[in-house]
Formats: C-alpha cells, structure tokens, sequence
C-alpha cells in the first residue's frame, strides 16, 4: 500500500485513524500478545464510522438511543478500546489500555460486557457478535413501534471478520435479518482475506456479496481504507429498507511488515517492525503518546451526539409519565409491581384446580398471564411453536408489517435463535424467551454460555426433557443436558415438577437481572403435586420438603420435574410398608446451594438414606447424595446412565428403571 | 396436485413410489407417531434416485464401494426403512416396518447409525446428514487417491430438508465441500416451502439455489415429482466437477388432506383420510401388504449392484495382497502391528528426555511419529492449526488437486468440521481427529454429541484446555467443557499429565473403534511426571498411583493434565513436613470407572483425606472425592467455580489458587 499516498489525500482522517493503530501496536506490545492487525485493517472504516455516522455521546454511554456498534471479530479488540479512549470514554483511561489484558483491567483480550461502557456485547466466540446484533436490530423495531419514533430510532453497526462469518451461526443470523427487512441493521465485512491458518482460500471460497444477497441483504463492494468510499457507502446503507452489508476491502496489519499475511493476525511484537510501521504513518510520538491536536479532534468527535442527546432527552420529557416511567423500568431489567400478585393467583389456581398437565402446557398457561403484565417480553421458537408452548394469544407475530409483535417465529435456528435473543436483552427493554427441544442445548450452546458470561437474563425454555420424548428416540432425548447447564457457571437451571413449580420458575426467570434460565420442561402430562398453596416462592429457594416422613424417618427421596411425582409415588409404597420418608422437590440446584447452610440442612438432614431421582446422568447429583453430610454407603440414584430409545414414553420409564418400584426396592437395598 | 396424471404418465414408477407412501402411511398410523408427509413427498425422488443410479446391492449391504445415501432429513425416517425394505435388505423385515418406533426395534424415529445395514448415519439433528455428507465425499476422494479408482469411486447422495439447510451447520457443510470441489456429492433440496410452524416463509425467505451458487455448487432445479425429470437431473449431476443441489419443488405428503401444510410434516393418522389418499393413488391393498409386482420390481432395484459388486471384487482381488490387507484392516478399524512398538519407544524417549512441553505440543511430538504408522489417518483444525498441532510433516494438504493430501484446512467452522469427520469415520477407511480450542466444544457439541450416539471413534482434540491460555480471556478459557464432555455417555475424555500420557492417550484414540475420544491439552508447558518407563499403557486404567506416600499415607491428590505437576509439588511440601501423600493421575475418569473395584479401591483406598485438583469446575469429582469409599467431611477440590478472566496464566492460577500452597493448606485443614 502506498501509505503516502493514504496520507495525503486524507490528511487529518489519517492522523486519527493512526491513533487507533498506533495505540494497537503499543498495547499488544505491551502485553506480549493480542490481535493487531484487524484494528491497523479496519481503523479507517472505524474511523468514518465513528466521524461521521456513529450516534453517541462519550460522556452519556449508557443513552437509550445511541446507535450501537458491535465488534463481532472481538480478537480486535484493541479497535474498539482505542475509539472509546479517544472518544473521551471516562473509564476508558489511557492507563486502562496500557493494562491491555492484564489482571483486573477493563480491557480484556477479547470485550467483556459489563467492563465498560460502550461494549455492547461480549465478542470473542466467531460469529456471536453478529448474531447478537440481528436481536439488537429486533429490540430497537420491537421498541420503536412500542414507544414511537421520537424515543427509539437507531442503527445498529458491526464490524465482522471472516471468522464470523464462516462460523454457521452467522448464516442464521443473516437469513433471520433477511427474512426480516432489518434495515437498521449494517454490518461491515473485513475482506482481508486473511484467517490463522494463511489465506482465506485455505479454506473458503465462498461468493460473499451472492451469499448476502441470497439471504435479503443489500450489498455494497468498497475500498475499505478510502474514506470517502466508506462514508459514501455507509449513508446509502442506512437508506435501505433491508439490511446492509458492506464489503470492505482491506489489508490487515496495514503498512507493517506482517501487512497481508497471517503473522499480521496476531500480536506483532517485533519492536523494530512497529517502529518502521509508525514511521511509515508518519507517526512521530513515544508509546501510548497521542498528540494533542489528533485527541481534541477525537474528542470532539466523541461529543459529537452530545445535541443530539439532549434534543432526545428533551423528547423523551415530553412523553406522558407513564410512558416514561415503563420504558425506565424496563430498560432498568425491572418487573412491573403487578408480577407478583400475577403468580400468586395463578398459583392458587393451579392448586386448587389439581390439573394433570405437561410442564410446557403449564409454563404456556403461566406464560397466558404473565405476559400481558409484562410489555417487555418477546417469545419465540425453533420451529416448535407448538411444542414449546412459548406463544400466547395476546402477542401477536413480529413481522415487516408488524413490528409490534411480540413473538419470533425463530426457523430451525437454535443458535441464532439464542444469539438473537441475548441481542434483544443487551440491548435492554426487552425480555427475551425462546424454546427448542432439550436436547438442542447442543446448538444452542455458545451463546447460552455467553449469556452466562455476560450476566445477562435471557431466559431458554427447552421442553421435551427426557427420554419422556418417546418415541422420536435418543437423538431427541436429553440424557446429559442438564448436566451441561448445570455445570456451567451463573445459570441457573429449573427442572419445575407442576404447574405451580412451573409458574415460581418464571416469576425468577422474569425477575432475573443478571443471570440466565434454562427451564427445563416436560413433554408428558404431570400431576400437580403441590397440595397446599404457598404464597411464598418455594422455588426461589433451589429444594423444598414437600411431603414429610410419617414417623421415623429412614429415607429421603430428592427428585425434580417428572420425577417428583415418581417419587410422591415411592414415598407412599415405603410408608405403606413403614418405611418412613420426606420427599425433596429440588426445582433448581443453584438456588438451593446458595442458601444457608442451616436451610440445607433442614432440608437434607443427616442420618437417612438418601436417593436422587431424575431422569438423566448423575453427574452434579453427588453433591447432594454424598455430600451435605450424605454418605456413599447409604445413597442411590435412579436415572440414566446411557442414550435413550425410540419407544413410547411410559414404556421407556419401565425399561429404564426410572420407577416407584425401582425406588421403593434401592432405599430397601440401603437400609 | 393431479395424481392420475402423475400416474399415467408413468404407472411403474408411481406403483413402485406409491408403495413408500403407502407403507409410510401404514407405519405411522400403528406408531400413532411419525412424520408422514417427508416420506410422502420425496418418494418420487428417492425412487428414481434408487431404480436408476444408487450403486448398491441389498445382499450385501456394507460393499465398501457402494455409492452412500445419507437422510439428512432423519424425521422422514419411514422414507429409508421403506427403501431398504422394499429392496430386501434382510434386516429390514416388514416385522420391523410394522414395529416402528417400539421398543427394541430397529426401526427408530430418527434412523440410528448401528441399527440396520443401509443406515449410513444418525440423522434427526437437523444439519448433520449433510454435514457428515462432506466427510464422506472427502473419505471417497481421499481414499480413491490412496488405493486407486478401481476400489474407490462412488457416489455420496443426501436428501435434506429446508430444516436441514436453515441450520448453521449446512453454511459450514456446503461451504466446505464447494472449496474443496467435491464433485461426487449431490444434494437433493426437499423444497416443499413447509416447517412445523407453517411456511417456510413464516421464517426464511432464503434464495436456496443463489446461497448454493455462492458456495461453489452447481445448482439444478427440478419439478420433484417428475421421474424423467428427476432421472437427467441426477445424470446432470453426476458429470460436475463441483458439488450439485438439486431443487425438488415437492409437495409435502402429496395426495392426502394434509398435503402443502405443516400437518403434513407430521403423524398423519387420521383412517378416513389415509384411506382417501391411497385411493387417490390408486392403492388397494390392505395395510403393509405391497402387492407382489410391485415387491419384485423392487427388489429387482436391490439387486441391480450385484453384478457391479462382483465386478468389484474381482477388481479388488488383482490389487496386491499388501493393499488389500491393508484396505480391510482400515475398513474393520483394526489398527496396525506396528503402533503399539512405536507409542512404547516414544514413550521411552520421553520419560528419558523428560522434556517441559505442552501437551498440545507433545500431541504434535506423538503424531509425528504416529500418523506415518497409520495411513489411515486424516487431521485437521478449525482455522487453529499452528495452536492445536494437529498437522504433522508427512500428512500433505488435501486439497482439490492432492486428494493424497491428508491435512485439511477446516477453516472457521468447528461443528462443520465435527460433523464432517464423523462422515469420514462413518464412511469407513479413516481416522478423523481435528483441533479446535477446547472451549469450542460449544460450537462442536452437536457433532460430538452424535459420535458418542452412533459409537464411531473420532477424536476431537480440544486444546488451551484452562485457564492456563491465558490472555485470550473468559471468552476462551473452558471451566465447564471437561464437565460436559464427560456427562456424555460413551465419551473418553482424556487430559494427559505430560508427553507419556499424551502419547497414551493417542494410542487409545487410535485403537477405539467404538467411542469417540476428547483430547483435552494444554497451551502452556508442563514438565514430564512420569519419571520411570512403562511398557504398559497407565492411562488406559483411567487413573493409577503416580507418586505413592512415603510413611503413613493421609493425603490422597487425585489431578489430572496441568494439575499432575502441581499436586507433586504439593505433595512434597507435604512430605517435608511429615504428612505422608500419594498422588494420583487421572487421566481418564471414564476409564477408571470401568476398571474392577478391587482396582480403582488399590488407587483410592478409604482412609486418607483426598483433595480433587483440576483448574475446571467441581461438577464430575465427587464421585471420586466423596464416593468410593470417600468422604465428605475429608474431602476438598481445587479448581474453579466461575469463569476465568484476561491476563497472563500464571497470574491467574495464583489468582484462583490452583497453587501447591492452596493444595497444602486445604490439605491441613482437612487433617
């Protein structure tokens, strides 16, 4: 590349897209690692972006309206803590950036969200970033046709590499924005035809303009390190009534010796190279050293939206009270004073009504009557709206004509469909749900995680939770997946037993402000075992007794969801026999860990035998059996220990060993 | 849809597609569960697809040479077993047909790899039949370079559905398989415009044959009920140089009340409108009866190969004994003689050089020597290949002009590749291992989920396997993956101390033949632990006594990968101050657990306190901390209970405290 040539033409759009670089070379070479070569790419693009186009405010970060930008190829992360520094980001301090990827910095390898202000998202993982940004660009239409124009009228922008953009992921995410004319949404490719392993042909040859534009996209082809082509590009992009991608050609590392190369990917730390780089920019200053005049003129650029703030304050004031008082609470991740008193009846109801119903039948009645106390949710399904039960009459279908529907036909997109769907709660005032079968955690699985990670409450409603499938067989049976969530840290997993376990599920899912649900439900219809109407929500605290041992007690039965009432079952054929025994509920494990221990042991007191019931693998039981003062010689569990079968369901329970009498025959053997 | 038409125009091929439909109606109804309308609505297809060019011959279904037809579409599963029953694969007997999704029958809701001859994989998971169909076509190519087109040079044919191709996983797939230009592939699009939530509109408006198009394909659109049609589309297709779709417009359970709507896609079981359709098709037998012409045109299909399969064993008797012998060891999974000679002598080598490695590193080490031993080996990574060290100097690339090659570059797409080398593995002749981080088990889970399902031995090599990768942060740093792996049933997770169990653990992988295995290695170096040569395989026992107590054995450190070092450090702090300490190595817990009682209480006898050590979370330990003969009240673990964080690894083990002194001072406390 002729930088001179760059230099010239651009004067000072050059010195600050500099800036950007020359802050990449010393923070990674400070740190001894890290990415440069995509910021060196992409600080022109970034650099228009933010100049000219970007609605932001550095000193009000957390402004409801501002455009948001999403750094998909989150390696580059030096690219996005360089414009928030220049920018004028408070915590974003220049000792912040010289702490790059240290010990209780804010500037993390890859963008933590919650670290600072102005990351949007939690990047890293290839292609989350710009699946999140489809939910992004469905809570701002979904906000927009609720709270009008004047209150909710913003793009959404993300930078995505070619990672992303071969991840599979980021074919959901772009069909779903296709299918859905998200015209706020413009994505900005960096076409540098370089990946880890060498160049991208490596490994893909794919038509990515013809991908776009197969999927509904607008597509426009640029130099990516022209400024008037960039700028051109990104105001035709936002006239479109579909969304956009942007091409960018580019060259990574720019203008340093691993320019064009995969070496350019990584950390370059060759002190010498960067030195010729900086010189080749012109760059004159000491590490970490941006001259004054290039920082007022991107302080200046962070101040920018400071106007258009305030008009905007100025017209959220005008909105009626009300108004401005839920979307507060709803960008606050706060529930209406009605929930509560919602639940309560409900529960009542399902207590005295007994009925026998299937955990996603319930959570459907339950959700019947929360969601119209709760504007924020929006629901949604993998294609088994049905199965599910995650649609209620009242929402209405989120279309192109209908943005103020409140649920997603998703597709056969699980993925995508849970990227989206931490998309709309990071974007804040929207409460997201969405259901797939259990056992499709499997594709679900990173950006659950990374709801976990992020502290962010989406909420994953898996129905079909056990080889009480039937007879679609073992590759629809979960055996291992609440396992799997269970293992994985700030999730909290609720395996609800009925209806009224069911709807205390919801009521902390939607209450919930900084860690993820996984409601685990049923397909086969379930007994109310909840006898006696609680106002208090027992499951908010992980286990219950449920039943107590009529005299001495010998035996503890724990069991969750279907199996409770297996072991309702149990208890009445060991009583009948003599044999005394409480029953454990223990909806949701995390919660009842984090109670004290005096309530643990109240709960699971020492001295009977114990036996955990649950229709899959043991692993995360132990700790219940045999620990909190259990004891090996004197526990059993009664689960799988292998895939499911193809049969009808109650079969499979016979077969399986998953019953009253297999129970009832394991606490004999104990005693 | 005017069915006499349909059936005038071509009355052999409509009785011989009528009797799938006919039978598919039959075997749901009894089931009163299925999915009718897939079956039903690519009848035609499959027909022509069978009569005219599918290489087979049912009375020998496993030929090596045999073209392979994958359904991807695994719900349409009564579109298979009618296929192989019609055409007299033994097993499929009309018993079986009739025993549909029941208990201990082989004809499962989704067809599982294992159960019948002719079912070349489990599909169900949508995406996966098509993204193991790129493993087999790499296999063929892959295998016809290596023993030559007189053994090797079929077909691999897959029908899926828009649910197939909505999902990520087939971006990857057809993305993948238009790079590397594999000609021998052929897709058949069930474009019928129907999912379970409605059309396929509700969710995708997705231009198909411009998505394939932009993916290197070559792309046919036909009018899926048209044989003739169907017929020069595939003749078409055979002569490409590049993968093909064709486009069957379909109509889904054509001919019944549910045709074109998603009550269609599932259990039609409604006796008056089952029986108008079969009147409509001019069927008049009674339920599973085909009538005998109509059987004997079918099986005439079934034993059309047989001739072509003779010829091939001809062919396949004047190659060279070597060849042959090595092609049937390859095929049967056997390994060669010569491994377990040369894992001993690496081994040797190792404990001798006792070098500080990572054991991603010493992974490479092993496979350089393991991979010229077993030809029938192919690695790879997904975009990652300089970190996993998976490639080795004698492999070559494969790529469109050296099949020979036997590397490939997966690009950024690890459930693409997961899936893909469970098509290599399925088709037979190969050993698939490839490299990802360890936290893109996420990405990979599906995949690897199947492996274990189907008990096909890939192995996933999951490097950067803790907190010990250091700056990349949380998003990178796996806490749970060990957890989920291992909650898998039929999966061996193995996390090797050093060089000599890495090596090990190698061996195992390569001499399953029924269990996929997960490498777990780390990005940072450790020293050798195993100080004294083995001829024996350690690992293969799952966990053995590495360092025993001197003195009165009251400490038991139970480690595994990274955390064998430290619990040696520990344990002789603990030695100088007189506490006696064995250390154990558990490399594979799975494999623990298989071994006898009398064994694993030799390793973990009651008495001692025992400390868990793995920088992971708890969630899988206390089996070994609490049970067998463990103890609650002297039992503890040192690892993690929440995400990691952005900063150097040594940092962050101090941080964390996965320290010896941590391990020590727990240890007292417990004493």
């Amino acid at each position: 590349m002729d930088l001179t040539a760059l230099r010239t033409a651009h004067p000072d759009h050059w010195s600050k897209a500099t800036a950007i670089r020359a802050l990449t070379l010393d923070a990674v070479a400070a740190a001894n690692s890290g990415h440069s070569g995509m910021p060196m790419g992409m600080a022109d693009v970034a650099t228009v972006l933010f100049e000219k186009h970007l609605k932001f405010d550095a000193s009000a970060p957390n402004w409801p309206d501002r455009d948001r930008f999403i750094l998909s190829a989150g390696h580059g992360s030096m690219l996005l803590y360089s414009l928030l520094h220049l920018t004028g980001y408070s915590d974003m301090t220049l000792e912040q950036i010289k702490n790059f990827r240290q010990w209780g910095s804010i500037t993390a390898g890859h963008p933590e969200y919650g670290h600072a202000a102005g990351i949007e998202t939690t990047t890293g993982p290839l292609g989350q970033g710009i699946a999140n940004s489809v939910g992004f660009a469905m809570a701002e239409e979904s906000l927009r046709a609720h709270y009008g124009k004047k209150i909710v009228d913003h793009y959404t922008y993300v930078i995505a590499g070619d990672g992303c953009l071969m991840e599979g992921v980021s074919q959901e995410a772009i069909t779903l924005a296709g299918r859905h004319r998200l015209g706020k949404l413009i994505v900005f490719w960096d076409n540098n035809n370089i990946t880890i392993d060498g160049p991208v042909t490596l490994a893909d040859t794919t038509d990515q303009p013809q991908r776009f534009k197969s999927a509904g996209w607008a597509v426009i082809e640029v130099d990516g390190h022209d400024p008037d082509a960039i700028d051109a590009a990104i105001t035709k992009a936002k006239k479109q009534n579909k969304p956009t991608m942007i091409a960018c050609k580019t060259h990574i590392a720019l203008g340093h010796a691993a320019q064009d190369t995969s070496k350019g990917h990584g950390a370059l730390t060759n002190s010498d190279q960067n030195a010729a780089a900086k010189a080749a920019y012109g760059w004159t200053t000491g590490p970490f050293d941006v001259p004054n005049e290039v920082k007022s003129a991107w302080e200046a650029i962070g101040s920018r939206g400071a106007a258009a703030r305030a008009e905007w304050e100025e017209r959220f004031a005008s909105v009626s009270g009300r108004k401005q008082a839920e979307f507060n609470r709803v960008m606050a991740r706060e529930v209406p004073k009605k929930l509560s008193a919602t639940v309560k009846a409900f529960k009542k109801q399902m207590t005295e009504s007994a009925p026998k119903l299937a955990t996603r039948a319930a959570s459907e009645k339950a959700l019947e009557v929360l969601n119209p106390v709760l504007s924020e949710t929006i629901g949604g399904s993998a294609d088994l709206t049905g199965s599910n039960n995650t649609k209620t009459s009242d929402l209405g279908v989120f279309d192109v004509d209908n943005r103020s529907g409140r649920y997603v036909y998703f597709g056969i997109r699980e993925h995508g469909m849970a990227a989206a769907m931490n998309g709309m709660v990071l974007h804040g005032g929207i409460r997201a749900y969405g259901g797939t079968f259990m056992c499709f955690t499997d594709y679900a699985r990173p950006a659950m995680r990374l709801a976990a990670l992020m502290k962010i409450p989406t909420t994953f409603v898996m129905t079909h939770d056990s080889i009480g499938l039937g007879e679609d067989g073992p590759t629809h049976q979960p055996v291992e997946h609440l396992a799997i969530s269970r293992a994985t840290p700030n999730t909290n997993v609720f395996r609800p037993a009925d209806a009224v376990e069911t709807a205390e599920a919801w009521e902390l899912a939607f209450s919930s402000t900084e860690t993820p649900s996984v409601l685990s439900l049923t397909r086969q219809g379930l007994p109310t075992v909840r006898a006696e109407h609680k106002l208090k929500n027992l499951t908010a605290q992980g286990a219950y007794v449920l039943a107590e041992a009529e005299g001495k007690r010998q035996v503890i039965l724990i069991a969750t969801g279907s199996e409770v009432s297996v072991a309702l079952e149990a208890r009445d054929m060991l009583q009948e026999s003599g044999i005394g025994c409480r029953v454990v509920s223990m909806p949701c494990m995390e919660l009842f860990a984090a109670q004290d221990e005096a309530y643990r042991r109240k709960v699971l007191p020492a001295g009977a035998v114990r036996i955990g019931i649950e229709a899959a693998v043991r692993q995360g039981w132990d700790q219940w059996l045999l620990g909190e003062r259990g004891n090996a010689k004197k526990a059993d569990f009664v689960g799988m220990d292998d895939f499911g079968a193809s049969a009808p369901a109650n079969v499979l329970f016979e077969k399986y060993g998953i019953t009253a009498a297999n129970v009832v025959e394991k606490a004999k053997a104990l005693l």
